[in-house]
C-alpha cells in the first residue's frame, strides 16, 4: 500500500481522502493547521492518523490541499524533505504561481501542479464528499516539468478516482479559470450582498426568492479563506474579466434605461447561446463515459 | 365543469393547463398568437380546444399568460367581454403597471392580479411542465380591488394546484421581484456575454467551466421574448438595483486591486450569511406543508 499524505482535510483533501481509502490501494494521512478539521478528519475516519511535517520524508504521495496562497511555501518545504521516489501534487484553483514559485528546484520534476474542476459551496471536513471526482475534469499543468515517475503516478491515482485528465499550459488555465469560475463566485457573492443590504429594511423579500434566485447566489455560500486567496492570487485576470463583466452590466442598463427593447432581445438571443454549448459538452462528457 | 380560457400557451400557461386539467374539475380551452405553439399546446394535449377573442363571454375564467408587455391591454379588453360571474386573472412577473392600467375600469372587481413564483429556464409550450406551482408561493396583488367572488373562486383554483397564497401591495411586489428575481437573471445573462466574447476566441474554455459556473449562468437561457418586456416594465426598480450590484461589483474590484484579503473575508462572511437565510425559509415552507 502507498502511503499518501494529505495536507489540508477540508472539502477538496477531506473528499479525496475518502475516495482514496475506498480505493484500498493507499494508507491515508494528514495534517491540518486547523486542529479542530484534524479532530474531525479522524471522528469522520476519512484519515487513518495525524502525521507531522517531519515524517513526510515516509510518503510516496504528498497531496496540498490548502488554501491558494499557502501552496507555493508548502510545496518549497515538502520537496525539501520529500524521498527520491515520491511525488507531491497540489489541488489549487490557480496555477502559475506554484509554478512561477517553484521552477528553481533542484527537486521540481517531483512536484505536479493539479485542479481537479470539481466543488461545491460547502467547505471544512463535514462537508468532504465521495465520489466528488467521478467524470470531472482533471487539469495537469506544464506536465513537462513533472519527470515520467510522479506524472505516470499521479495520473493512475486520479483515473483510480473517475477522473477525466487534460494538460494545460499554466497561464491558460489561470486566466481561463477567471472567467468559467472565478467570476461566476464574485457575481454570486455581489448578488447576496446586494440583496441583503436591501433586506436589512425589508424581511419579506427573501420569501419571494423563487429557484432562479437561490441558483445564482449559490455560489456566495462559498468559504472567505478559499475564495479571498484565489482572488487575489489570480488578480490580473479576474480583474480582466470583472471590468468586461462591470461594462456589459452597464451597457445593459443604458439599453433597459433607454427603453431599447430590440437591443435587449438581440443580446440576450446571442447569451442564449450558452445553454446550447453547456448541453453539448455535457452530451459529450457522457458519451465518452 | 368550469370553462377556463388561457391566453397565451408557454411555459407559464401550458403548465397551468396541464395541472388545470388533471383536477378533472376545469375544462380547458385556449389560443396563442403565435399558430405553432396553439397547435404544439393541442399536440400536446394539455388543451381541449382553441378559442377566438369572441368565445370570452363563455369562459368562467379567463387567464393571462402572455408576456408582461401585453397584459395590461389585453385586461381591458377580456374584461369588457366577461360575463358578469366570471373572473380573470394575469399570471406576470409585473404587478403595478396592469393594477394602474385597469384601476377605473368598471369591471375591475372581475380582475385579480397573481404571480405564480414558479418556472424555468425554458420556455413554449413543450417547457410546460406537471406540478410546476406545487408548495410554490403564489402572489395576490391589491386583493381588496378584486370582488369576494373572484378572489375566492381564484384562491381556490390556485390551492387545488398545491399553491401557498399571500397578499401583497402591488408597488412592494415589483420592487422586491427587482431584486430577488429580475437582477439574478441580469446577472446571469450577462456573465454569459462575458465568457461568451471570450470564448468567441477561445473555444475550450467552456470546457473547463464546473457546476458552479452552470448554476450563475443557468437563467441566461431564459427567453428574450419574456424577460425584454419585464426589464422595460419595471425600468425604475430594475435601474436601481442594478445600480446597487454595479457599485458592489466596483467596490470589491478595488479591494482585490488593492489586496486588501482583510475586507474581501469581511464582506464574503456577510455574504454567507444569504445561505442560512435561504435555508430557514427552505425548512419553514417544508414545515408548514
Amino acid at each position: 500500500m502507498e502511503q499518501v499524505i494529505i495536507i489540508g482535510l477540508g472539502l477538496m483533501g477531506g473528499s479525496l481522502a475518502r475516495d482514496l481509502k475506498k480505493t484500498g490501494k493507499y494508507s491515508v494521512l494528514g495534517m491540518d493547521k486547523n486542529n479542530k478539521h484534524q479532530q474531525l478528519a479522524l471522528e469522520l475516519g476519512f484519515i487513518d492518523e495525524l502525521v507531522h511535517m517531519e515524517q513526510i520524508t515516509e510518503a510516496d504521495f504528498v497531496v496540498l490541499a490548502t488554501p491558494v496562497n499557502a501552496i507555493p511555501s508548502l510545496a518549497l518545504e515538502v520537496l525539501n524533505r520529500l524521498h527520491e521516489e515520491a511525488v507531491v501534487f497540489d489541488m489549487g484553483s490557480i496555477k502559475n504561481p506554484l509554478c512561477k514559485y517553484t521552477q528553481s528546484h533542484p527537486k521540481r520534476s517531483q512536484l505536479v501542479a493539479v485542479h481537479p474542476i470539481a466543488g461545491t459551496e460547502y467547505s471544512g471536513p463535514t462537508a468532504a464528499i465521495e465520489n466528488l471526482f467521478r467524470n470531472k475534469l482533471t487539469i495537469i499543468c506544464e506536465p513537462e516539468l513533472s519527470n515520467k515517475n510522479a506524472l505516470e503516478k499521479t495520473i493512475e491515482l486520479w483515473k483510480n478516482l473517475g477522473a477525466r485528465i487534460q494538460f494545460m499550459n499554466a497561464v491558460e488555465h489561470d486566466k481561463h479559470l477567471a472567467y468559467v469560475s472565478h467570476l461566476s463566485h464574485i457575481s454570486s457573492f455581489m448578488l447576496g450582498k446586494t440583496v441583503l443590504e436591501i433586506e436589512n429594511d425589508e424581511r419579506q423579500i427573501f420569501n419571494l426568492a423563487g429557484s432562479g434566485f437561490e441558483s445564482t447566489v449559490r455560489l456566495a455560500k462559498s468559504a472567505p479563506q478559499t475564495w479571498a486567496p484565489i482572488f487575489l492570487e489570480n488578480q490580473q485576470y479576474i480583474l480582466k474579466s470583472l471590468d468586461e463583466y462591470i461594462y456589459n452590466l452597464t451597457q445593459f442598463r443604458s439599453l433597459i434605461y433607454h427603453n431599447d427593447e430590440q437591443a435587449l432581445h438581440s443580446i440576450m438571443n446571442q447569451c442564449n447561446h450558452v445553454g446550447e454549448i453547456l448541453a453539448g459538452i455535457a452530451l459529450k462528457n457522457n458519451q465518452e463515459h
